[in-house]
């Protein structure tokens, strides 16, 4: 299987011709969206994402990540296998987190080129037939040699990193990191936990574990984003109990 | 094939988990999405579009309908079969107007757990793995049970229940079941019947039977909810002919 | 490989449904979307795209092209050949620079006809099943005939023809045709070229030949669209050098 987290958009021209690539290069494996609208320019936003994420992927399987506003400059090409899968796309940070939660994890420089790379489309020239050679178990084509590392980048990021189509706003903290019966203050508002919206009255907030583990605020039948003014970068303190 | 009606949006993470699990569990099904745009919180908008789209598609076919404010509350889990067709999703309602218009129809809660189970993404934990296994023409995981019905909704909606990107704005009501010659009237304004598009001036408003039967309003080369400030719940009001 | 160049975007009701007969007329062969959300109501516009972005792809390939405001009234369905492509669409223009630009093309009119023709979307009941008959080796179901042609529209539009999620501004003229050292003046603003966004500062405005040989307007790691106020139809002035 083949994932694609990206900030190309499903309706317009990217993610399609990318899609062309793969179906031509690896015909039959299965082609998923799983982050089509990643904040463009923002590399550390959607590293969080992409370590909670992709948790949900097996061994084998290849997670096309590109979030790229270096492309066709001097930023190097990644091929990573952390735990067993394999990450793809650019050396800018999406990966930072992938590396630092892996078990283990080898990392290649692409020197493959192809006959006619683009300056500014490499999702569809260079890392798409990347990931096709990897989904169909060749060897990555490059050296191994190791990724830029942002040592400044948290464990945990308190800020929002996506906001969904409900209105509830993800943050870039494990809620298992957080300690028992904290409270998450966005917007001047303090929020307390819950397990799910109707454990809250309608309209009302809470914050809980989502489905990939991340820290998220939302509202019962309602949209917290718009209710707080929350967007990506908005910050996230947390309070201990009591 | 499997079909997504659900209000989880594509762009982001949700429809592509989805699609993951239907990939891995239903492999070599197509997987079509119909809606995912569905009104967030708004089960019965839902449940006039799935009775009218649904019927597309032919016997065996799995239409999964996940619009479920109530995830991980009491509400149950259901697998439907009506005139040939799986239907499955929440009991909250998205399904009563296919039962009421069905033939035939038999109903099973569903009472299969998987291993882990999300509190707020029973589509992927859940729905999912039940419709690839009933696209694998296996029994309903469930017990035969009935499901909770809504006698209060109409049979036909008289309200804006979905806009699309052109602006046009689709009612919960049957062309069908309109008197020939009636016209539509909605935020002040009566619109008249015609065929297509090109039937009335650049511009010029029109309600016509769209292509899946239901009474839809448009306008000529423009937006007609813009136009007339149309949103899902807006009323609409039937005027007989004369 | 069926491509889909349309305005029904993604989330909604019709594209679903499209795939959905492509999924039954010809199962097996890939579909992708390459632009679901063209210009509503705006054939010229998509024209310029359709023919800048479907040389990616492959003689026998299909290129379903509906962008058709004049649904369900006089205008012609046709099926093309160029350079090998199929393309299939209405006769309003939407392939005008695709046969100028063919080195050779041939035009059939459809006189094929559904059991079931709705009036306003035979993007699913008219064009899809002739997209899946080609896509199969078939004939094209009709008499050889010209296309309606449009010798008023320039060979390169000089006009912003699509606006991308990262705002920036695609025009309808062809990077390779503008003369070395050209600017373009979009918005009162005039606008050096570069190779690729990183060759600016950060915020600063390029244009540049696009991975699909149009030239676009970008800034580095900004909206060139939000910054300039540019949508589909802003117009674009070339100046040459000096």
């Amino acid at each position: 299987m083949i994932v694609l987290c990206t900030d190309f958009g499903l309706e317009g021209p990217y993610t399609g011709q990318v899609k062309a690539v793969l179906a031509r290069a690896a015909p039959g494996v299965p082609v998923v969206d799983l982050f089509a609208d990643l904040q463009p320019f923002c590399p550390q936003s959607a590293a969080y994402l992409v370590a909670a994420y992709s948790t949900l992927f097996v061994p084998g399987d290849v997670i096309l990540t590109v979030v790229d506003p270096g492309v066709g400059g001097a930023r190097a090409a990644l091929a990573l296998q952390a735990d067993g899968r394999w990450y793809v796309g650019p050396d800018n940070g999406v990966f930072e987190l992938v590396l630092r939660r892996a078990k283990s994890a080898r990392c290649w420089r692409i020197d493959w080129r192809p006959e006619a790379l683009s300056a500014t489309f490499h999702g569809r020239d260079l890392f798409a037939p990347v990931a096709a050679l990897l989904a169909r178990s060749e060897a990555a084509p490059g050296k191994e040699a190791p990724a830029t590392r942002y040592p400044k980048w948290p464990d945990d990021l308190a800020e929002i990193v996506y906001v969904d189509r409900y209105g509830n706003a993800i943050t870039g903290m494990r809620a298992a990191v957080l300690p028992d019966g904290a409270a998450l203050e966005v917007a001047g508002t303090r929020i307390a936990r819950a397990r799910t919206f109707g454990d809250v009255p309608p309209g009302g907030l809470l914050w809980y574990a989502n489905a990939n583990g991340l820290a998220e605020i939302a509202a019962n039948g309602a949209s917290a984003a718009a209710t707080l003014g929350l967007a990506p970068g908005s910050p996230v303190a947390v309070h201990g109990p009591g």
